[in-house]
This record gives structure tokens, C-alpha cells and sequence, in this order.
């Protein structure tokens, strides 16, 4: 089996690219694998809360944790209508990146980009690192291997996805009604256990102290943290844009299927993450090192039984999904950043498969580094997190604000509103992530996007001086000669006097150019026999020794290249004519000393000259006599019969 | 600073190929360069014996040890005098290689050089093996590290002898002379304290129980053991043939210096191996897993003084130094062997100073893996080695008795005897290795010398039939025809058209051939611009397109050239012509497709098709004007603006 059957075992046969349209989904398969992310997040939002709030203020968390959550909840609101809005007006993708360049113009589009970005590598560090603490509050032994285990699911997520759209939406949509349908199994039974049979502690963990013994905090301090608890919270928010930036991946009508599916997201993300703080708030979970609030919860209403198991299940497979969100949009945008040339071209190329590869595997090795650094610590990759994607969202919503403000279209004025509340809400959360997060973390992120955007702008104007370069007007193609003024020049590098060469002699021959073989002699007399066999020859081609003293190959050539010697004037075009022995098993190549190709690597690049590689097959010499006089075997062009 | 500063910081300036004669030395410089090895024994060999002894008959050990040394010691004075009469014989190197297959024939003299070439693997590993037990010896904390701590060693014996010859002999030379004169200094104080102070058990270790308490052994039983720890003896022995290998690297007259060298290492090994030997048996040391044999003696003699870490110091030394040995006489044979066209050419191939690097790195690769086989421990890497040199010696001293029966010159009949004898002995000593030791792990080698042959046979039959093909008869070369009978196409694969494309059609029809230009349509419609373009061109080179519905540009391209369209007749030759986007830095690079390399490389093999290179600089566009009259700026040839 080959790699390449090995390959398409795990990638899947490619596709044409007829098939693109084929690749869509529907409202109950698209909105889960474009929304995980947002739904998943109730797995470490109210335990990010609580890692904030309870050092500081003990108990009291339990009082001020639900109240923020509920704020957070109002955001989500604001932001699915908001982005309601944007579908209906970018039925063909409306990502934060298209509307803030549409109406705000490149840079701003440029800083909803990259923040996007930087976000999205961000979401699969986070929720791989929180799957994987869902699978260790399971599973406790396996602590020391959660960098390994992160590591492994990202690996499963990049074959997955390379496979295509379609199928990651089947393999991963399930999982996220079993995840939604779990936490709310846990909410109701817990609340009806709490309510009937009370609840006489937790035998996980000991309850902190009362607040009375924790340190008095002033006001700006207790102000600072609510807003820092606030800011962790909002990680909850992340992958609501996912939607509108997928449009175009769901079935006709995409748009509507597109609103659809946010109105199902916001019902889903408030059951489960209301739900959730309310319930820690009931038990008063504290939040542990190894074993999630949810983990605990589970534990308190279930104790250690299937229930328990099934909800850590669906737990880390949510998580997962919502990693593959991630790597369902990333790809996509940065695809069309691409298009515009802010990134390199590659990353709009579709793959065999018809996904973005290139984008793919940029994200993988970026949060996997990220995985690597933090150590999988969900607690220290939090702070780097929703900077972004609040700033793409204020810059969303800014754009959607001028949009309508613009196009007075129907009803302007109260989806203006909408979108204009969005804007300042998010703005606010913007200020208070940056500033409550800036010292934990959110400083990388504060100084990483305006460095990938110095990027993309020198990387933007290199495409346009290049092409700015190589594009021809029409009028200069009607009046365009295509008669060179140069001369050509052949050298041929060579060994010794073999059948090869004289293949590669009748070959630079045939191109009616000055012709001359060029050999390095390595040590004093060493080309004496070659002398000699040159000088046997009917042949007009020169034959030029050099000496090199330190048996160098490349350095001598280009030397006498640049030579007075040399018969060509300077702008002239040289061709090195490089006979390369091919034999039929790869081991044999590496029997053979294949100068051809170091030279051949070491002259690409160099200006004026043209490297041509001739192949040799021994077999190629069947009829020796006929070889001789010049007269080659008849063989078909392009066969090749190298194992490889 | 590059890379290429760095390497030539590290490794040294390159030297000429004239300089080869000066890289010699004289006997106090070459002796302990070569002779190491053999000298370095006396550091494990007494060690390994008790290690097979003392679990069998304990205290009895230190009767039989002495004896078998004494046996080891008399078959080192035989060696040591047939090796001066090779030296005198093969004043040019006489290695067993050359020696067997110069009086014996070829595949005596492959098995000769397979075996040398397998126990000088086993001597660098089984050297730095024991010279990290050294280190460990006096500090025992080391003894998780030793793995680390030998491949660091081997690096940097790599980095020492890829700067040369000569070098490498000085750094390396005192140290040996340290070593004998430290080892004497233990024996003889040594010596002096047990006399007459007397010696009160050692505290490092407990003494096993007296003899009786261990289970009687059969007469069999007995002989096999003692057959097998002169087995692991024997191991003192291996590296004496260095300096008969080594002959052409010491000064004129270089056999005289040789033979010298000869007398002076019989003397070393003789004081230094017989000393500890003798020493052993005094102070009843006993194997250790941790703490060698010497250690221990420096520990009884010296207490843990600066003369006990001084001893530990030079033992360490002189077993990298003994691993040196191997560092530059197995790279000798492997290119003698190379020059044969047994083994890959660029073996024969000396590097930028003079030595033969890939020697050097084959060796450090393959003793590098032993030691992480086999953890690094000597114990287990001993059984393995000494077949292969044994082997070699007896077949080196068969091929010097057929030497002399055959040309009787004058004191045949002397040498003859002395030569045989060694064979008889050597031969003798094979045996007994192979048979104690196969099941400990002499299998390993037992299989591998014969596999080693048989690769070597196919390689040379490779050549043979490759030099056949290739080689041109001087009445052949005479009649030779250099005109070609075929015709040829040009094919340009394009993306656009542009200004790159617009150099390759000029540089393409001034060849004088058909031109075609190709072009592959990922999606339909994607070519119609290019259509369009083509179309106002005043050109006759007509424009392929091909579709490809799964985005591949190599297979349609193939699939073109072996089609019936195309104008080519089987037999002649396709140049595909590949116009490639060069950027000054080379970061820039990774913004373009390199599309034309990729084809590059799936063309490279394929038989009858040139793949021709056409670099373009943006740079080479000044005067657009001129330009677009097909006149090019004048430019030297050559000349690059490439960072790299």
C-alpha cells in the first residue's frame, strides 16, 4: 500500500469541483456544527466565573455569580438579533471581516480579521483543553497526560475536516442535542433533588471558609472583580458570529435556514448556561483543579453513575465540535482574506476534497503550539480569549450600523437600533475584557493583532507590486515582440566521456546554440582521460577544465560563467544542460553521487540562466549500434518506469 | 551569521586538495591516534573477564583471571608481529581488506572488510560506552544520563573529525600517554600497598561467599567458562590491525614509522593490560554494575583522592580516544572498499577538509543507535563485538602466509611461520568467540557479516553494469554520431498571461522548435480571460487548455504529452519549460504558489521530457518600453539578488 492509497483511505477520494454545491446542510445539521461553540462554552463559562470570584469573596460568589451570568445571557440576546440582521443582509456570508471592510472600509475589516483569526485558534485550544478536562474529571489518573491527549483530538479534528464539509457535519451533529438534552436532564433533576431531598454538601471538596474570614475588598477592587468575572464569563459568547459567517454552507434558502438556526442557538445556549449557574449556584460548587463545576454537579445530583459518565461524554464532544466549528470557519476565512490578498494565495486553494487544506493545517499547528505552551490549562488560555472576538463584533455591528444608516432600506431605523445597541454593548465588553484580562494574558493578544495586521498590509502590498509588475495591458500584448535580442549558450557540466553525455551533446545540438562541456578537475591529472576521449571525438563543442583546488562543483561553473572566457555578452541566456542518470529502483539513486541535482539546486535561482535537467535511462540504449549513429529507439514520450 | 559561517566556524576553512600530503604524523603523534583502541582495552577488558567468573566460581576468579590475561597477552605479541610484517609488506595501508583480497581473492577479502567495517561501529560504541562508565564511576548520580552523555560524546567526536586529520591527533595524543603513565602509577603504588602495608577489603562492596557455597560445576561446564571469559578478554585485542590500516597517514618513510609504533603499543598494552590484571587478582576486586573494576582499584590504592578522579579523567579520555580509532580508520576502509565499487562512491568522496565525511557520519549514525539499543551498557554490547575482527585478523594473516609461500622473498620461511601461526591462532580464537559468546549475542554478527556481503555483491554489480552501459569504447567514440534524429516540442505550462510567460515564449521559440503553451482550467470558465489575452497575441504558438474537474495540474499535463494530439513521435523530446517567480527575499517566496517547482519535481524522471527552469526577476523589467520590444536590459550573466 502506498502513501498515497494510505492517503486517500483516510481523506477520502477527491472530488471534483462540480461537487462544491453538494457540500451544504440544513437547519438541523448546520446549526450544530456552526454552533457548538457557543452551546459548548457552558462547560467552562460558570466555572471561569467562580475560579474568579471565590478566592476573592467565598460564599458570596453564589450571590453574584447568577447576576452576572444573567447579563451575560441579555448580550446574547442583543447579539442574535443582531446578527439576525446580518443574514438577512449578507445572504452570501456576512462575516465580521466582509461587513466591517463592506462599510467601514479595508483596515477596520483588516482588525475584524485578524481578530477573528487570532479567536478562532483560540477556540481550539480552549475547548480542546476543557474537553479534555471533562475527560480527566472522569478519569483523574490521567491528568499528566492532557497535553498528549489535546494533542490527539486535534489530530482526529484535522482528518476529519480534511475530508469535507458534509461528512464532519454527520459524524459531529448528534452529539450536540445528546450534550444540550444531558445539561438539561442535570438542571431539572438537580433542582427537583435540591427542592424535595435538599442537599447535605459535596464529599469532592470542602466549602471555603465563610466570607466573613476572606480579606474586605473597596469598592473599585469589588467593582474590578464583578468585571473581571464578567469578562471570563463572556467567553460564553464566543462562536455566536460563526452562523453568519457560514451562510453560504447551508441549502437554499441559505439565509433563512441561517436566522433559523440563531433563533434554536440563543433557546440552546439559555437553557444550558442559565442553567447551569443556576444550579452551581444551588449547590454552591466550588470550583477544583481537576474536576469541572459541571463534573462536580453531575456528581451531586447523580453521584458516580451511567448519568454521570454520559453527561462528561457528551461534555467533551460538544467541546470537540466546538473545535470544529473553528475549523470549519478559520479555513473559510481566511480563504476569503486570501482572495483579497491580505494573506498568502494558498490558503484559497480547495483541496482534493473541496476544503480549504491550507487553512486547515495552519490552524491545527497554531492551536496545537498554544496547547503545548499553557499546558492545556483552560484557566490560563481564558485571558488571551473574547478580546478578538468582541472586537470583531463591535466592528460587525459598528459596520451593520452604517449599513443601514446607508442604505435606508425598510424598516432602517429600528434594525439600526438593533444593531447600533450591539455595537455599544459590545464595544463596553471590549474596554472591559482588555483591561480586567490585560495583565493575565489579554496583553498578547492586545499586541498580536496589530502585528498580523502590519503583516497582512506588507504582505498585500508585495501581491499588488508583483502583480503591478507582471500584468500586461492589452494594447502592450497587440504591440508585443516576442523575438528575443540575446543569444543562447549551452554548457554542459560533465564527468566524464559517457553515453550520457553524448545524449545530452546531440540534445544541446539539436537547439542550434553555442555549445560547450565544462569539467572540474578535482586533482592534478584527474582529467587527463577525458582529455584524451574529448579529443577522439568529431565534434566542434569545446571543452573547458577548470582546477578546483577544493574540489567544489558549483562555485567554478558560476565563475566561469561570469568569465571573460565565456562567449556570451552580458543580458545573454545561458542554459546548464544537467544529464541526469536515472536508475530504475530508488535505493539505486542513492549509489550514484547525482551531482546533477546538487547543481541544479544550487543554479535555480540564479538570473539569466536556465537549468535543464535531461533524464538518462540505461535502458534507453537497446540497440547499441543504432544508438551510435544518432538514430534513438522509438519509445513512447513520458513513460517512466522509476518505483516510486 | 549563516549557516554556512557557522559550519565553517565549527568545522574549519576548507582545504585544497594539494594540503593532502601535509595531514601526516610521526610516531608520538600517530601511535596513540591509532593504537588508542587497543590500549583503552586494559579500561573494561580485566572487568569483563571477572563479569563472566565470579558469578560461577567466586573467589577462584582471581586464579583463572591472571592465567587467561597471560594467554591474551601472548597471543598479543603474536599479533603484534605479524602486523609489523604486513606494515613491511603493504607499506601503502595493508588493512585486512586489502591484504585478504589481494592473496586471497575478492570474497575473502569482502568478508575481511565487512567484518572490520562491523567492529569499528563496535568500537566506538563499546568505547564511549565504557568511557561514560568511567564517568559514572566517579560520579554514580550520572547513571539515568548515560545514554545522553555518550551520543553528546559522539557529536563531538563527529565535530573533531570533520575538521581533519592532523588536528584531531594533537588534541588527542597526550591524553593516551596519560593514561599509560596513570595506569602505571596505580599498579605500581598499587603494588607497593599491598606489600607493605597490606590490604583490608575494600568498602565499596561486600565479597561474594567463598567458593564453596556456589554450585560445583562439570568439567564441560568449567572449560566453557573459561573458553568464555577469554572470549571477553579478547577484546583487549581488537584495534591492533589499526595502525597497518593506517600506514599512508604517519611521515616518510611511513612503514618504518608503522613498524615503531607497532613496538611501542605491544609495550603499553602488555604494562598497562597485564598491570591491572595483576592488580585485580592482588585486591580481589569484583564487578560491579555501577563502578568499574579500575575505579575501584584507583579507590583501594588512592581513596577517593585527586589520583583516584585523574585515573577516571585519562580512562575516560582514552576510550573516546579509542572511538577516534574507529573515526578515522573506518571512513579509510569504507572508501577503499568504495574505490573497489562495493559500497556507495560518495564514500570514496573527500569532504571541504580532506577527510571522507560520510564515512564519518555513517559511523557516528550507526554506533550512535547500539548505544540506545542497548542502553549503553558495555556488558551487553561486548558479546557482539571481537567475532568481526577476529575474523579479519585470521583471514589478514592467511592472505600474509599466502603472501610469502608465493613470493619468497628473502626470510620466507620465517615470516611465512610467524603469519601462520597467527592465522592458526586467530583462527582458533574466532572459533571459541563465536561459540561462547553466540547465544549472548555473537549472533547478531554471525548473521549480519554474510548480509553486509551480499549487499556489497548487488551494489557492485550495479556498478559494473551500470559503467558497461554508460562507457564508450575509443573506435566508438570515433564513429560517433552527434546529430539527433529526433525533433523537438516545447511546452510552456501557464497560469495567466504575463509578463513571466512572455520570457518564456521568447526564450522558447528562439530555440527554433514547436512551442506550445498549456494551461489547466480548474473551473469552468476560469480560462476565459486567458483566452481572451492569448487571443490579441501576434504569436503562431498555439494555446492548450485542459480541464481538470479535481484542480491537479501534473497528471492532465502527462495525459496531454501522451496523447495523439500532441505533435510528438514516440522517441523524441519534450522540453517542458517552466517559468519560475524568483523574489529577492525568500520569506516572499512562501506567498507564491511555486507551482513550477512542484511540476519540477513530478517531471524530473519521466522519461524523454527536460524539464528547463527559466528564472524571473521583476527586477529584470527596468525599462518597460524596451521590454516590450523583446530588448533586455543589459545585465551580467549569473548575478543574483537572492538572500539565502
Amino acid at each position: 500500500m502506498t502513501f498515497k492509497q494510505v492517503s486517500r483511505f483516510v481523506l477520502g477520494e477527491s472530488l471534483p469541483s462540480a461537487k462544491l454545491g453538494e457540500q451544504k446542510f440544513n437547519v438541523f445539521w448546520g446549526m450544530p456544527l456552526l454552533s457548538s461553540d457557543a452551546i459548548s462554552s457552558v462547560a467552562y463559562a460558570v466555572d471561569e466565573m467562580l475560579y474568579i470570584l471565590m478566592p476573592a469573596i467565598g460564599a458570596a460568589s453564589f450571590v453574584f455569580m447568577p447576576r452576572i451570568a444573567a447579563v451575560i445571557i441579555g448580550l446574547l440576546f442583543i447579539l442574535t438579533f443582531s446578527y439576525r440582521q446580518t443574514v438577512a443582509a449578507y445572504p452570501n456570508g456576512g462575516g465580521s471581516y466582509i461587513v466591517a471592510s463592506d462599510n467601514l472600509g479595508h483596515l477596520p475589516g483588516l482588525v475584524a480579521g485578524a481578530s477573528l483569526a487570532t479567536d478562532y485558534i483560540l477556540t481550539v485550544s480552549v475547548s480542546i483543553a476543557a474537553g479534555v478536562a471533562a475527560i480527566i474529571s472522569a478519569f483523574p489518573a490521567l491528568y499528566p497526560e492532557r497535553v498528549i491527549i489535546a494533542l490527539c483530538i486535534i489530530i482526529l479534528m484535522v482528518i476529519g475536516n480534511l475530508r469535507g464539509i458534509k461528512e464532519s457535519s454527520r459524524i459531529f451533529s448528534i452529539p450536540t442535542y445528546a450534550f444540550i438534552l444531558s445539561i438539561l436532564v442535570l438542571v431539572i433533576f438537580g433542582a427537583i433533588k435540591y427542592y424535595t431531598v435538599g442537599f447535605s454538601g459535596t464529599d469532592v471538596l470542602v466549602h471555603p471558609s465563610a466570607a466573613g474570614a476572606l480579606p474586605a475588598l473597596t469598592e473599585a477592587a469589588f467593582v474590578f472583580l464583578i468585571l473581571k468575572a464578567f469578562s471570563s464569563g463572556c467567553a460564553a459568547l464566543t462562536g455566536i458570529e460563526a452562523i453568519s459567517n457560514g451562510v453560504p454552507n447551508f441549502q437554499p434558502p441559505s439565509a433563512k435556514h441561517a436566522q433559523h438556526s440563531y433563533i434554536l442557538l440563543g433557546i440552546a445556549v439559555f437553557l444550558t448556561f442559565g442553567g447551569v449557574a443556576f444550579l452551581a449556584r444551588l449547590y454552591h460548587t466550588v470550583p477544583h483543579p481537576v474536576i469541572t463545576v459541571t463534573a462536580q454537579l453531575a456528581y451531586d445530583v447523580f453521584g458516580r453513575t451511567w448519568m454521570f459518565y454520559v453527561i462528561q461524554a457528551t461534555t467533551t464532544v460538544i467541546l470537540a465540535l466546538a473545535a470544529n466549528t473553528a475549523f470549519a470557519d478559520f479555513p473559510i476565512l481566511l480563504s476569503v482574506i486570501a482572495q483579497d490578498r491580505y494573506v498568502p494565495r494558498q490558503l484559497a486553494l480547495r483541496g482534493h476534497r473541496l476544503n480549504f487544506n491550507n487553512g486547515i493545517l495552519v490552524l491545527a499547528v497554531l492551536a496545537g503550539l498554544l496547547i503545548i505552551v499553557f499546558q492545556g490549562d483552560t484557566h490560563l488560555l481564558i485571558p488571551l480569549y473574547a478580546v478578538g472576538v468582541f472586537t470583531a463584533f463591535t466592528l460587525s455591528q459598528t459596520g451593520m450600523l452604517v449599513h443601514w444608516l446607508r442604505l435606508k432600506t425598510e424598516g432602517w431605523q429600528w434594525k439600526a437600533c438593533i444593531n447600533g445597541l450591539g455595537a455599544v454593548m459590545t464595544f463596553i465588553t471590549v474596554i472591559i475584557i482588555a483591561v480586567t484580562k490585560f495583565l493575565s494574558g489579554a496583553w498578547i493578544v492586545v499586541l498580536l493583532i496589530p502585528l498580523i495586521i502590519l503583516v497582512m498590509l506588507r504582505i498585500h502590498g508585495h501581491y499588488r507590486s508583483v502583480a503591478c509588475h507582471l500584468d500586461i495591458p492589452n494594447e502592450e500584448l497587440k504591440a508585443l515582440s516576442l523575438d528575443a535580442s540575446y543569444e543562447h549558450h549551452v554548457i554542459i557540466p560533465i564527468d566524464s566521456m559517457n553515453a550520457m553525455v553524448v545524449n545530452a551533446l546531440r540534445y544541446a545540438k539539436s537547439l542550434g546554440s553555442s555549445v560547450e562541456a565544462f569539467h572540474v578537475e578535482t586533482y592534478i591529472g584527474e582529467a587527463d582521460k577525458l582529455r584524451k576521449k574529448w579529443s577522439l571525438l568529431n565534434i566542434d563543442v569545446p571543452l573547458i577544465i577548470r582546477h578546483s583546488p577544493n574540489r567544489q562543483v558549483v562555485a567554478p561553473l558560476l565563475e566561469y560563467i561570469e568569465s571573460e572566457e565565456h562567449a556570451s555578452q552580458p543580458g545573454d541566456i545561458i542554459t546548464v544542460l544537467l544529464p541526469q542518470f536515472i536508475v530504475t529502483k530508488w535505493w539505486d539513486m542513492a549509489l550514484h553521487n547525482n551531482t546533477s541535482l546538487f547543481i541544479a539546486n544550487a543554479l535555480f535561482h540564479k538570473r539569466n540562466i536556465v537549468v535543464s535537467v535531461l533524464p538518462f535511462y540505461l535502458e534507453d540504449i537497446i540497440d547499441r549500434d543504432r544508438w551510435v549513429q544518432g538514430d534513438l529507439p522509438a519509445q513512447s514520450a513520458g513513460e517512466t518506469i522509476l518505483d516510486d
